[in-house]
Parts: C-alpha cells; structure tokens; sequence
C-alpha cells in the first residue's frame, strides 16, 4: 500500500511536468494559452518575441485570488482596525468604524470610497513600512475565509498558479498589476506565486522618510500616492516596465484599459476571466458590464472558471492532481 | 604581424574573462568590491544573501556616465529647444528659451529650476511616448559631446560597465536610480548598461491615456508626477523594488538618503564615487559637500576616479583592454 501510493505519487509528478497547465480543461481555452506562448518564444514563429519583451501583466484580486464576499485586503482592514479598536474607544460610535466593528455587513458592503479610505487610513497608515509587512504577514497565516474556512493563500487559483510557472519558464516576466496595496500583494507575491516583489505594480500609500534608531527607515502616511486602477494601470505599468505586455490577464472593468493597452501591441493576447462557479467558487458580472462587450466585440479569450478550470483551488477535490486534498 | 595581433587579441581576452574589474586598479577599492561580491554570493559566508535579495542601486548622471560641461539629458533638452524652435518664434527674445538659442552659456549655467522646468515641459512634454523615445534615439546616436567629440553613450565608465556585468553574473539585479527623466535613461540601459529597462527607477512626468489610430497610447504632459531626488529615491526604491539595496553607489548629495538607507542594512557596502581627475575626466566636488563628510565618518567605500580607475571609458586610450583606442 505505502510503496504503491509512493509510486501513484511519482507517476502524478511526471503527468504534471508532461503535461502543462493541468489544472485547465483541455479545450479552446487551454490550447490557445499553450499555443500562444510557443508562438512567442518560438524563433522561426512570426509573433516570436526575445525574452527582454516577454511581459505578462495579470491583475490581482478576482484574477489571482479569491475577492468574495470580500476583498482580500478589506478582510486585512477590517481586522486591523478590530485589532486596534482598544486604543479608540470612540470607534464604537464613530462610522465608518463601528459598521466594523459591529460586523454591521449590509453597511460594509454599501461603503463607498469616503468610507473605505477612512478605515484604510486607520488600518494602514501611521505605521513603519516594517510594522506594516509583519501585520500583512500575521494576517495571511492565520485569518480564514468565512465559507472555505482556509487561510487566504490557500484561496489562489491553481489554474492561474500554472499559468505564471509555465510563463516564468517560457522567459516572461510575469508582473502583477492591481489597484490594491503594493505591500498588501508582496505579502503574497513571492511565497504564493512565484513573483518577485519588483514585479507587482500597485496601489501606494503616501510615504515619507524617518529616522528611525539611527538609521533611514520608510513610514507610511495616510492618502494615496498612487492608485493604480483603470487607466492608470497603464500609466503605472509605462512607468515601472516602460514596455507594452504582450500578455494580459484580467477579470473586471478596472482591467479594461490594461487588456485594451495590451492587445492594441502585435501579436498579444488579452484573457478575461469570468466568475461563472457558483458551486465551486461564486458567480458574479455587476463588476464587468463594461469589458465583457468589449472582450467579446474584440476576440479576446474569456475564460469561464466554470468549463475552463479543472481544478480551482491548491487543495482543491475537484481534479486535483498533486493537489493536497 | 597579423597573426600575433590576433594572438594578442585572444591573450586580452582571456586576461578579461580571469581577472575581473580589469578597468579598476588593483587595490583596496578594486579588492573591497571584489570581496564584498564574493561574500554576498558565498553560501558558508555570513554576509550570504540568496539572489532574491541580491539588489544592487547605481546613481546615474557622474557615477555611470560623465555629466560636465551639462547633464546629457539638458544638452539633450537644448538639442530639443533648437530643434523645435522654429515652429516657435517668439523663443528668440523669450527667456529662459533666448539664452539656449542664443548659446548663452553663462546664463544657462546659473538657471534655477523654474527655467530648467520651463526647457523640460517645452522639449519633452506635449508628444507620445513613442515619438519621445525616438527622439532620444536620435539624439543619443548623434549628438558629440564637445571636449571629448564622441557621442554620449561612449562617455560611460568603463569601470562601472565591468561592475554591473559582474553584479549582474552573480545574480544581482542591478537597478539605475536616478533624478533624471527615466525614458531618457531607458534610452541607454539596455544597449549601454545592460539593465533591463523596468530596472529604472528614476523622474517621471505626468501621463496621460489618449486613443491614437484607435488604440490606447501614453501621452506626455507638462509637470512631474515623480522627481526622483534625495529622500524620494529611498520612497521610490520601496515603491519599485520593495527591498532594501545591498549595494549602492553614487556620487553626489543627491545621493545621500539613498546610500544611508542602502548602509543601514546588514552587511551592505555604500560606495560614493569622486571626481579627481580633471585630465582624463572633470574634477569637481561642489555638489557633495554634504556627502563626503558622511561618507567618511561612515566608512563608505570612497573611490577616486584619478586614482582607482585604471581606465575611464570604454574607448579611452589609458591602458584599454579590449578598447577600441
């Protein structure tokens, strides 16, 4: 029995390695990923590009990983600002912070930007940049998703995971590219998926320099430098690559002008991913009115999670090869 | 004869390849670097950072390439201003474009930075990116500096070329870290420096979006929405790398917040670069007076151009190896 399951366990590795991209289904979608990345670092191929232009750009939340019912990051906010009610008292009372700390959720969900700024502020400012990673840190090992109940790194999208490794051993220069916090995703980047913490282009935070027991240390103010959402994910990927991806990875309207930007290159490909998995992850568009006629009038691939997704997540029982179910 | 020339040629190219840093005299700045390279990428060493951490800062303008009489990038603005002049009439008596057009050296060496502002937006603002890039193209192809008479990309430091090269085959990723414009220096990191052209951290002007020939194009607009000077280049190295530097070299005050932050980290090496060496280069030190000061009481890694340089740029005649001379 032990010397058999070892066996099984070497066979799935060698399936995995022979074939790529396992966790999709095999179809239209998969194969035109596999196909699109020989034709670019194929030589004798017309679209082939030299590995100093092979950037592939994927946005984070909904692209990468879970973002319901909540983001990522406003789960990280919310405990944060839980964590630090104590030394408030008048939090209780106070709004937006008491809809938080009543876990008053009709009114999170409602909250526009005036609110979620005031409690980003609270939750992530006034703070050293090192304070700062080991409260990101502290979060992603121990808080759990309300319906998986499993920690949130646990909650990427194996497919996706994939896709990055196979990119990173094609030569691209894989870089994630959100309107969430820089440092909220290098929490994740490196150990998660595989990319380095140069690459992620983000959100920011106003900062300023500290002297800090005698030597030079970053501090976070309250505000934005930089939000990096819609058109200024192009701005923000012209400023921090200074090239146009060959391959862009997105699932919502705040990903329109980034897959457009893309795709307007030759030989690009532009990849939507729609959430059509109620059973296995959820189901949901009110975030994609915009691009998905666009996505369709343009002939970008759209990944449906549902068909195209073998396996969603790491540990998964769905399919899971080498998964840990 | 031609037989033993080639035979030279090959001996040359061997001693190259076994003696590293052959353009630095040997020495304690040649054998500091050497060292300090050596521990970094040593496993049993304690200074031993795993690649993901092997990041490396260099200032641009006097630490990688000559910056007397000028800046390249303001002979490059000046260039731009004469070029568009005449599509601008009124220049001829309106300051500060009068004193470019009219050569008025004098005047164009005591300018402030509301005139230098007023040159920038007028040459390098109101185009595409693309039509910026070619211009920089250009300029950089053609335009001779005028003691030495070559072009631009010809008045690097060999010595810092050889650094980089073995930075970065021992698993650095170099970063150039500069005030200037970083599509200008983008315009040399590739072919000149070898530094992938996203490994530029440098000023940035406002960007807008537009649609050009119905595809989407960064546009180029008046202002900044990043200088990149003094304390902001330790917030943008956070902000783009995420790590703090193992290595930093510079040259000026405007690099004394960044070689500071670079040192305060565990078995780092700041190193500030002098110009001495006015027969072979410039020599001046009006614009490190506040560094040269730190850089001793710090122990920083001083290098005298005069002294520690074997040979100053990749064609000079100074005991080239491999130079075209």
């Amino acid at each position: 029995m032990r010397l058999s399951l070892l066996l099984l366990g070497t066979l799935a590795q060698v399936a995995v390695a022979a074939e790529p991209l396992s966790a999709w289904q095999p179809g239209v979608v998969r194969s035109t990923l596999l196909n699109f990345i020989a034709q670019v670092t194929e030589p004798d191929s017309d679209a082939y590009r030299p590995p100093a232009e092979r950037i592939a750009v994927f946005d984070h939340d909904g692209t990468l990983i879970i973002e319901q019912p909540l983001l990522v990051q406003m789960a990280f906010v919310h405990e944060r600002v839980r964590e630090l009610a104590p030394a408030h008292p008048e939090w209780v009372e106070l709004a937006p912070f008491d809809a938080v700390l009543a876990g008053n959720n009709a009114v999170l969900a409602q909250m526009g930007f005036r609110g979620t700024a005031a409690l980003v502020n609270a939750a992530q400012a006034g703070i050293s940049q090192a304070e700062f990673r080991a409260a990101v840190s502290r979060f992603l090992g121990q808080a759990r998703h309300p319906r998986f109940e499993v920690v949130y790194p646990q909650l990427v999208y194996q497919p996706m995971l994939e896709l990055i490794a196979l990119l990173t051993a094609s030569d691209f220069r894989v870089y994630i590219v959100s309107s969430g916090g820089i440092e909220f995703i290098r929490g994740l980047s490196e150990s998660v998926y595989g990319v380095p913490r140069e690459r992620v282009v983000a959100s920011v935070m106003k900062y300023e320099l500290r002297e800090e027991d005698e030597a030079l240390a970053v501090w976070r103010k309250s505000g934005f430098q930089s939000l990096n959402a819609g058109p200024f994910k192009v701005l923000n990927i012209d400023r921090h690559i200074g090239r146009r991806p060959v391959l862009a990875v997105g699932n919502s309207d705040g990903d329109l002008e980034m897959l457009s930007y893309t795709q307007a290159g030759p030989d690009t490909l532009a990849v939507l991913l729609r959430h059509d998995d109620a059973q296995r992850e959820y189901a949901y568009a009110d975030d994609s009115v915009r691009v998905l006629p666009v996505a369709a009038a343009r002939n970008w691939l759209v990944v449906s999670m549902k068909k195209d997704f073998r396996q969603v997540f790491p540990t998964g029982s769905t399919g899971s090869i080498g998964g840990r179910s």
